[in-house]
C-alpha cells in the first residue's frame, strides 16, 4: 500500500457520495442574496464539531455543540445575514426551531440537524422567513447544490470557497469535501468562520472528533485577520459510509491517509480564508523556529501576526524588523535577545539580536511582493509553528468603520 | 489634618526644589530637533523605576533597571530618535557610556545616572554626537529647563506633556512634577512611553517603589493605543528631600496625600498620552463593572480596548455593541451571557445579554462625540476596572505604513 495518496478533485460538500445540498434566498439579507444553505446526508452519518472558545457563544453554537454530543447528524442548516448571537433564550429557541423545521420536512428524528449562523450580532432571526426558506431548501436539495450552498454562507467573502479530494481505499473511491466562509471578519458586524466537511468514508465518531480538533488546531487556529474570535465560529464534519455499503473499518495506513487528506483540506481552506481577508493587500506567513516547544512557537507567531504595528509596516512595504522583535518579545514567552535571528524571505535582517548586514535593495523589492514570509529563529530549542495573516490596510479600517458596504 | 489636599501648579520635573533640567539637539534626529534631555538633582535622591515587561528589553532598560536596584540616583539622561534596542552588547556598552559621561561631567559616583532611549529599534547610537551633547546638556542645566526637556523626549507626540502639583506637609511646601512622552506609538519605528517623576519630599526608597508600581498599574497599564508593549517603556521617579533640609518622616496621613498626588499625576499623564495617540479621532473610555474581581475586570476591559473591530466601529461612529460583546467574550474570563448589560454613555444597548430598547437617534448623536464611554456590567461580582484607548483610523494605518512622516 505504499504511495497511497489523495488527489484534489472539483466540487465541495457534495463530492462524497450520499450528500445533497441546496441554497435559497429567504429574505434575511436585504438585497435578495442567497442566505440559507442546507446540507443533507441520505444515509445516517457520524458527526463531529469544533466551536468558538468565545465565552459568549451564539445560540446556534450552544445548540449544535449539544447536538454534536450525540455523535450523529443527518443535516446542517446554515444562515447568513444574522448571527443569532446575544439573543438570549429567544435566540436559543430560534436555533432549535430551525433544526426542528428541517427535521420535520425531512422526516428525521430530533437532534439530527446541526445549525450555524453568521452575520450581525444582537438581532433576533426573522423566523417566519426562515421557516419558509427551510421548506424551499428541502425541496431543492440536489447532488449539485454544493456551490450555491457555499455561496449562501458567505458574508464578506469575495468568492465561495470549496475544496474536495478523492482517494482509493479498499478498492473503493472515497471522497472528502468542504465549504468554508470568511475568517477575517471584517465587515461591519460580520465576524465568523463557518466550515462544513463531508466524507463518505466509514469513520468512528470519537476518532473523527479527535482528527477534527487536531486539524483545526493546525489550520484555522493558525490564521488571524483581526485577532478576535467570534461568537459564532463553527467547524462541522459528517461521515456517512456511503463508499462502503457493506462496511469497512479503516486500517492504520488508511486512517493516516484520511487524516492527511483532512489536514490538507483544512490547511488549504485556512489559507484561502486569509487571502480573501478584507482589505488585505498582502499575505503574511510568520514562521517561528527554535522555540522551546511548539506551543511557545505558536504564542510568538500569534503575537507577531496580531501586531498592528507589524501589519501596518508590511502594508507600507517598509522594512521594520524592530517591530517584529518587539511583538515577539511581548508574546509572554521567555526569550534570549542575543540568540534571535530574523529573516525576511531568505535574507537575514537581524542576527543574534543585532542588526545584520543586509542587501537593502533586494529587501525593498521583496517587501513589494504579495506574499511575504517572516522567519524567526529563537535559538532555544526545536519547537516550531507558523501563523498566517494579512497586512492592515486603510481599506480594512474603512470597511470596518462602515464607510464601505 | 482633615481636608489635606494637593493643587495643580504650572511646571514639570523642575517644580520640586533642587531639580535642574536641560535639553539639546545633539544630532541623533536628522532635522535638528531637540533629542537629548538631562534631569539633575542637586541633592542625593532616592530612586524607583518601572520598566517594560517585553522580553526583549532595550539596552537602556537593562542598564537602568540594574542601577535603580541601588535605590538612589542623581540624574536621568534621555535621548529620542534612537531606541538603542536590539543592539546587543554594543548597545549595553553605549547605555553605560551615556551614564558614565554624565557622571564624569557632573562629578558623580557611578550608578547614579539613569538612562532611557526612544526611537527606531535596531540602530547603534551615534556615541560621538551623544557625548558632545551630554557636555552641552550639563553646561545648560537650569531650574527652567523642564519644558525643553519634555520636548526633547518627544517622538510623535504633538505637544510636550508635563504636570506638577503642590501640597503642604509639616508646614513646608512640597511639590511633585513629571514629564511624559507618547504611549501610543505609532509612528514608524517609534513605540515607547517614557515618564520621569520628581518630588522634593523625603521618601523611603522601598515605599516609593511600591507606590510607583501601583500608580503605574492604575494608569499607564490601563491605556492602549496599539496593544503592543515596547522594548523601551520606562517610568522613573526621584525624591530628593529638598523640601525638608532638616529631614521629615511622613506620617500616615501625609503618605496618603503624597500617594494620592502621585496617582493623580500618573492618571492624568496617561489620559494625555492616549488623547495624543496618533491618528486618533476619538477617545474611548471602557469601564467594566460587576466582574468577579478587579483583575478579571481589567482583562475584559483590555480585550475590548485592543479589539480592532471595536476601534474601527467607533472611528466610523456606528453603533455596534455586538463587537463589544464579542471582544469581552474572548478575554479569557468566564462570563454568563444572560447577565451582561452594555451601555454607551448612559444609554443601555444590551440588557441581560439581549438587545435593549434604545433611543437610536440619541445614540447616533452620542457616537459622534470626541469622547465616548462604554460600560459593561458583567453581573458576576463587585470587581471593576477601566481602560483608556482611541479609535482606529485610516490615519493610524497611513502613519504606521510610513505614508505620513
Amino acid at each position: 500500500m505504499q504511495g497511497m495518496n489523495f488527489e484534489r478533485i472539483l466540487g465541495g460538500v457534495c463530492a462524497p457520495g450520499g450528500f445533497l445540498a441546496s441554497a435559497v434566498s429567504c429574505g434575511i439579507k436585504a438585497k435578495g442574496e442567497l442566505d440559507l444553505a442546507l446540507l443533507y446526508s441520505e444515509l445516517p452519518a457520524v458527526a463531529a464539531g469544533v466551536f468558538t472558545t468565545n465565552e459568549l457563544k451564539a445560540a446556534p453554537v450552544v445548540y449544535s455543540k449539544r447536538s454534536v454530543g450525540g455523535k450523529s447528524a443527518r443535516a446542517v442548516i446554515v444562515n447568513s445575514g444574522n448571527a443569532n448571537s446575544m439573543t438570549g433564550s429567544r435566540g436559543l429557541a430560534d436555533a432549535e426551531a430551525m433544526s426542528a423545521a428541517v427535521e420535520k420536512e425531512l422526516g428525521l428524528p430530533s437532534r439530527q440537524v446541526l445549525v450555524a449562523s453568521t452575520g450581525p450580532i444582537g438581532n433576533y432571526l426573522p423566523m417566519k422567513k426562515v421557516r419558509k426558506g427551510i421548506k424551499q431548501a428541502v425541496a431543492e436539495l440536489s447532488p449539485g447544490g454544493n456551490t450555491d450552498a457555499a455561496k449562501a454562507i458567505m458574508t464578506t467573502d469575495t468568492y465561495p470557497k470549496e475544496l474536495a479530494v478523492e482517494m482509493e481505499i479498499a478498492r473503493k473511491v472515497v471522497r472528502m469535501g468542504a465549504m468554508a466562509k470568511g475568517a477575517g471578519m471584517i465587515h461591519p458586524d460580520l465576524a465568523t468562520m463557518i466550515v462544513v466537511i463531508t466524507t463518505d468514508a466509514e469513520l468512528d465518531a470519537d476518532m473523527m472528533q479527535d482528527w477534527l480538533s487536531k486539524a483545526v488546531q493546525w489550520s484555522f487556529n493558525r490564521i488571524s485577520v483581526d485577532g478576535d474570535q467570534s461568537t459564532n465560529d463553527t467547524v462541522l464534519m459528517l461521515a456517512n459510509s456511503a463508499a462502503f455499503p457493506e462496511g469497512h473499518t479503516l486500517d492504520s495506513e488508511e486512517r493516516d491517509l484520511m487524516f492527511r487528506a483532512l489536514c490538507w483540506l483544512t490547511a488549504n481552506l485556512a489559507m484561502a480564508l486569509v487571502k480573501d481577508g478584507e482589505g488585505a493587500t498582502k499575505f503574511l506567513r510568520i514562521v517561528v523556529n527554535g522555540a522551546r516547544d511548539d506551543s511557545e512557537a505558536v504564542q510568538v507567531a500569534r503575537s507577531i501576526a496580531n501586531s498592528n504595528l507589524v501589519k501596518c509596516s508590511f502594508y507600507g512595504g517598509v522594512l521594520n524588523w524592530g517591530r517584529i522583535a518587539s511583538a515577539a518579545g511581548s508574546a509572554g514567552v521567555a526569550l534570549e535577545p542575543g540568540k534571535i535571528d530574523i529573516f525576511l524571505g531568505e535574507k537575514m535582517v537581524a542576527s543574534g539580536g543585532e542588526p545584520a548586514e543586509t542587501d537593502l535593495k533586494g529587501l525593498e523589492k521583496y517587501l513589494k511582493r504579495d506574499e511575504v514570509e517572516i522567519t524567526l529563529d529563537l535559538g532555544l530549542g526545536s519547537g516550531s509553528a507558523y501563523f498566517l495573516t494579512t497586512d492592515l490596510s486603510t481599506e480594512y479600517v474603512k470597511i470596518n468603520a462602515g464607510e464601505v458596504t
